[in-house]
């Protein structure tokens, strides 16, 4: 399957993915999905019957949220991204010069992204066993590092909503409380540690209702698709402010999403299993298959000067809790989800020192500094960087990946 | 100002009152209020020129949730509720028999009372000192219960806002792991230990821009007013979970709202001053003056039997942490609060042993079992038990309260 748009082996935007996005243009709002470097408003695709036949509610495509589109179900948004595959193929309905010279199809340098869903609550959980022990060498014990539940469970806590952006939104280094080493009193000032966290979040695409679990075989209907995820982090509020009851301000000034959402259907190719389960877990988290995912990630900093390196190449698939678990989990108290929800997977972090998701893990707690191209070293993020995370992987016959999740921090 | 609706001296709502809800009739929804027994539709209001000379949108009185009437801003919904004194008082506009005799005023028995809010983020602190000292003792050391950061600010941590529900929703007994006493293995089953925590909320009712803190001198104009707020708990889940990311599944099956939010305004006469704070905490934390509440609240326990026990009388003025204090925190690192949030006080426990606010306290951790009138003892709470709590002062001219905030505790 070939599309009449150009796309080049390197675009995450090959036809075999069709993710979906928001853009606007002044007051006007469209659902749209993207083909290469071209971006195709699919509620102008409504209007000259591209989806003939398909059920879709009048205006659907141009609510400022993705949410009452991913409502409508998977039968309905499924047909909606097959039928875009066929119209968009090398002879399709819409390879003709009157679609191509109309307002239809817009160059993506030009459409302005922005964040497509209204997220109602947001979830991070804590799912990558050599994040969670490197983090617990470096604060705890190195020879207990894990907590004695975490491979019982997959522990979570619940983040901010209100603070999560689309990429190329600025973050604001925030300020906050610490206790310094070796001081007795806390100082407030600028944090001296941020950093990211190389995650994916996944988007809630059906409801259960409140007492009613998610049995775990049916965890995957209930998982629209996928964003990448910048789990901004100030380690030194964190650890002053985390005990008992978690992190809270130390992660809620900012978090930054793709703009796109990548369907579970694109992803079928990558499916692979996860890492084994041992201890074996309690019955409502067994589930067996390929439930993992082989989605490269990567992790690049751009100074000020323009100087770039990729500090970090990890994957998606090296989580130890899937996200069926995760979701199986999460309601197996009866707690309900909602369209648009998101939960993210907790920094994805492999074996090599090379895949860790965050600064912390990647310098070691400031003790191994990386070097920039241009002579300058970061232990933690400094003003004026930009961390652009990008996950792809390619299907034989074309790449699918989720465009950049990119922001710039202000002093 | 007296009500020409009856109000008996023990009725929440005098006149002195007039707090804000919604209620349902099919598919009618409407903004209330509520004098005596009696609930009063503004929409209808509205219509007949009770609100004449105040700017108010077409609809605003109709929508599904208070949040656009909210957004409105205090200087619109406080003029609307000093109509609404006049309005209802002896000789006002609507003390008119065509006004009694119509749709306008329903008896409270027959109003179903909904959720008010679209709530976007929920946050909940920790800030009742004796709370947080009970808890420390029971579970760490008993001569270092706080630990080293809370006498320096307001700890908090983010809740689920889908599983907030309004008075009078049932709330299902959760499932989840535990790790029983002595055992290698963890466990599978309903709960154990369900507890209670009488808590206050605040709703957010003017938003700050993402990266912009609100300083804590603004802080009260942020603050559109109160309800009660119960943060329904599983002990044993919450024990095996909650490390190091906080509590997640022991709290996120049920949360627990009046219907009635109270104004800030309304409140006024109820301002004293808070515990001395020390050490001396950060500029950003410092303001003066009364910030603390004189709220008289009690928390019972109604059994399936018919048996009843108030088994907590606690007050929101036992508060180390105010509200003003728990804002500016919570924002002081840039993060955004948006219209209907809302921020949970934590537990609300007194000095003496009869003013603790949750069974977790008030059994001492199941070692002083509480003996109900029908000779069950509870040391947490049963399945078939109503757990009610009230909120209430006197202002010398009329009483003003929240109502019940009750919850049936199904199997």
């Amino acid at each position: 399957m070939k599309s009449f748009i150009p796309v080049t082996p390197e675009s995450d935007f090959s036809l075999m993915n069709i993710p979906f996005g928001l853009f606007r243009a002044g007051d006007y709002y469209a659902v749209c999905t993207r083909v290469g470097d071209t971006v195709i408003d699919l509620s102008i695709c409504h209007n000259i019957d591209v989806f003939n036949g398909i059920e879709l509610p009048s205006g659907i495509f141009n609510e400022k949220t993705l949410n009452p589109f991913i409502s409508l179900g998977k039968a309905v948004t499924s047909a909606v991204r097959s039928r875009l595959q066929e119209a968009l193929s090398v002879g399709g309905y819409l390879d003709a010069d009157i679609f191509k010279s109309s307002a239809l199809m817009i160059p993506a340098a030009e459409a302005e992204m922005v964040l497509p869903l209204n997220i109602g609550d947001y979830t991070d959980f804590y799912s990558s066993r050599e994040h969670a022990t490197n983090v617990g060498k470096m604060f705890r014990d190195p020879a207990n590092a894990l907590l004695p539940n975490w491979l019982h469970l997959p522990v979570g806590y619940h983040g901010r909503a209100s603070s999560i952006t689309v990429s190329g939104t600025p973050v604001v280094r925030p300020s906050g409380q610490t206790m310094p080493e070796g001081a007795t009193t806390p100082h407030f000032g600028k944090t001296k540690q941020l950093d990211f966290e190389l995650e994916m979040a996944f988007v809630i695409g059906k409801e259960n209702p409140l007492g009613r679990p998610i049995p775990i075989e049916e965890a995957e209907d209930y998982i629209f698709g996928l964003m990448l995820f910048n789990d901004w982090s100030a380690r030194d509020i964190q650890k002053w402010e985390y005990v008992p009851l978690g992190p809270f301000l130390a992660k809620n000034f900012a978090s930054t999403v793709s703009p796109w959402i990548v369907t579970l259907e694109a992803l079928e190719p990558f499916r692979v299993k996860g890492p084994e389960q041992k201890p074996e877990v309690l019955p409502y988290l067994n589930i067996d298959g390929k439930r993992n995912y082989d989605i490269h990630l990567s992790v690049e900093i751009l100074s000020n000067s323009g100087s770039k390196k990729t500090v970090c190449r990890s994957n998606f698939r090296y989580m130890y809790w899937n996200m069926c678990q995760q979701l199986a989990h999460h309601t197996v108290n009866g707690c309900n989800v909602r369209i648009g929800d998101l939960m993210a997977s907790g920094t994805i972090s492999g074996e090599t020192e090379d895949s860790f998701g965050s600064m912390l893990e990647l310098c070691w707690k400031g003790t191994k500094p990386i070097q920039m191209p241009d002579g300058t070293q970061r232990t933690f993020i400094e003003d004026g960087d930009t961390v652009i995370m990008r996950g792809w992987n390619d299907t034989g016959y074309g790449r699918i990946g989720f465009g950049e999740c990119s922001a710039n921090v202000l002093p």
